[in-house]
């Protein structure tokens, strides 16, 4: 397979002056962020429904729109998870037509961190960094040193000093060097700019980032591939820094563009937890101007009080007639158990806090019961187990014998007489 | 999609005799255990490369081979996992052509489970069964629970007492009722035997087995159209009750008969714990004769001290030239360090002992370098932190300063003074 790609560059999203491909993500000039820009002309007749359907069954059938340098070839088939229709859930929760994108049991570390990683990683080997990194609230840590070892670079890793243990087991077992650092994300993001402009490391979400972030549009891509090329009519996404709910909106822009799916208006919705939800405030403050926040919530993949890119998608869920909501800690909670009683997923707490804002915002009548949804989980629940210690008791154990079986369960709620005599009916 | 299946019933082993299609696991006359037999001249028009490609990216593509009741409609992508190539490891242990088949991502509970499962409760539904369940050692009952909660049925799962936490959890999320047992995963078994009698509940590794086992195929399928339909020298795969490595051999039996595939010879290997091995104690003393075990290792997925298909297994690895092996605690951990370090992949504690006999074969001579091996990955390493907790030691958290952050690496060791003056060297 030839993974042709479109040309592309960085772009200074403020004044449009072009920088070429480097490790460099804000105009040295106007300080705003670098984002990638391809020729599209180029890509109308690589990224066509024909050549992607050709492709394999990972992001890289989307490469002629990824910022993937020549020669590239891919070693991971990351992404493409399922779109599952969500009838139970659905039911629950008045909703008609809802998709779960369940990014819980993304390839290769379960996150959907895994696809704006490998793209980084590229990256970062074409410019030749042998030590690359992140600032991370979990799921971006297990995914770099996952795929750097995969990779045979370096991996230094930053996170915050109360990460879940699962998270930091799931990246020291790859070699990778973990940092604690005493503070929250933001302050350890601080620290990475820093780091950045002193070592010659390629830190996938500081220089690389607007390589990385680009990674985020296959979800949308997968979205509308899957729902056999159209979009649906609303979106809830998670958000942390901001960034995966505006490349989704870009990823379907994109589409449009090249004539893939029909135009139509697609509303978006980010949801947050309410101990960590400034961009959630400032939508619904009606401004763009976020306050940061000081992060208190269990879900601390999410916990970003002062997000990169959240003006930038508090305004552009206001623009697309959407809205966001935050949930507390409690509902989080009851959105993991929700999910996983009705549809047989078990996502972390960023996931709670999506499936609970997702029937919040159908309860509150801001989406309709027969619109299409797509609800995005972006991680698995193995990870944060914390979350859940507690809530369920340790039944005592049972002698192996059958009698005392029976008895046992004759002395749980919910066991009827019928169940125990209908044997043999069958 | 029209999944269209080749009639299928079952058959002892033994006696020849037929059952058509019921809940049923022996033949009442001979007491042997029953498989499913399918019409394989039927199976010749449907089971074809083309079909099969046209098929979506999951286990349905095998539909035509799979015991699944007329009009049923696959409702989740189950399997398809990805067949790695492992340079990194293979240049650890001496493998010049080594492939990993990555179950520890398996779509939706990560394990090679969800394969045998999905075409178990297909059944049971067909059966008409409201309760589901089953005996596990863990892997089996997140599947279930999972599933069982998408399909909407009821689930009574039974596991030892002292099953893995993540394990207990990933069950009760998905709103099944879990019975622990005061025993092994032996006692756990011969229960479920008896509430198979008593019961009106479809046990989907008791009296739905023969369906159940079947599922396992798809790991062979996969495998042999993953290698560009042909199949490779040796298969290492790790055994419990000993069915999924026969099932693989049945699965490549089937593509050779079928034409999809060239014959040529394929050398099974068995992996065990050394702390529960009856099979490949067996293996090893040349006999197929299994002697019973107490079971005492940290691989719990494996902890079956008498496994139903061990004799069979033994037989069919010593038949096919190839051998099994054991390997003790401390290597299951380094294997699966090993395997997450040059590869990328967090394998729970089955996986481990995958690895390590692996690299055994090749130290030992047994596999030769050249030689193309797949090594069977069955679950996922969140799923067994426990075996791996004190492994690594909590470092100190270090202030958000990157004069502090300097100094941090300064002492640890591995840091070099080159790194951290190359700096702006890009």
């Amino acid at each position: 397979m030839n993974y042709s790609c479109s040309r592309y560059e960085l772009k200074c999203n403020e004044c449009g002056k072009r920088f070429g491909n480097q490790p460099l993500s804000a105009c040295p000039d106007c300080l705003a962020p670098l984002e990638i820009t391809y020729d599209r002309e180029a890509a109308r007749h690589l990224f066509t429904k024909e050549n992607i359907a050709a492709g394999p069954a990972n992001i890289w059938r989307y490469a002629a729109l990824l910022p993937i340098p020549d020669g590239f070839q891919p070693d991971l088939p990351v992404g493409f998870t399922p779109l599952v229709r969500a009838k139970n859930l659905g039911k629950r929760i008045g909703a008609a037509n809802l998709y779960v994108k369940n990014d819980a049991v993304c390839f290769p570390t379960l996150s959907f961190k895994d696809r704006v990683v490998s793209v980084a990683l590229a990256n970062a080997q074409k410019f030749g960094f042998d030590i690359v990194g992140c600032s991370s609230t979990g799921n971006l840590a297990n995914s770099v040193a996952a795929q750097a070892a995969r990779l045979g670079l370096k991996a230094t890793i930053l996170v915050p000093a109360d990460l879940e243990p699962a998270k930091i087991l799931n990246t020291l077992v790859y070699g990778a060097r973990l940092v604690r650092i005493d503070g929250n994300y933001d302050h350890v993001n601080r620290l990475c700019t820093q780091i950045a402009d002193e070592y010659a490391w390629g830190l996938v979400n500081v220089n690389l980032r607007p390589y990385y972030a680009e990674g985020s549009k296959t979800v949308g891509y997968e979205i509308a591939e899957q729902l056999g090329w159209r979009l649906p009519d609303n979106v809830v996404v998670p958000m942390a820094g901001g960034s995966l709910i505006r490349k989704i909106r870009k990823a379907f822009n994109e589409l449009i563009y090249l004539g893939l799916v029909e135009e139509k208006p697609v509303r978006f919705f980010g949801a947050q937890a309410s101990g960590c939800s400034p961009i959630s405030v400032a939508v619904k403050e009606g401004t763009d101007t976020i306050e940061p926040q000081r992060p208190n919530t269990i879900a601390r993949s999410l916990a970003i009080g002062n997000p990169a890119d959240g003006p930038a998608a508090a305004k552009m869920i206001r623009s697309s007639g959407g809205w966001a909501e935050d949930v507390s800690d409690v509902e989080i909670v009851s959105g993991i158990q929700e999910l996983a009683e009705t549809e047989g997923i078990f996502t972390e707490t960023a996931g709670g806090v999506t499936t609970a804002v997702t029937a919040r915002l159908y309860a509150d009548g801001r989406i309709s019961a027969n619109e299409t949804t797509v609800t995005c989980i972006t991680g698995n629940g193995l990870k944060t187990t914390d979350a859940l210690i507690g809530r369920y008791q340790q039944e005592r154990a049972v002698r192996p014998r059958l009698a005392d079986f029976d008895a046992y369960l004759r002395e749980l709620d919910g066991i009827t007489e019928l169940e125990l005599t209908t044997a043999g009916a069958l």
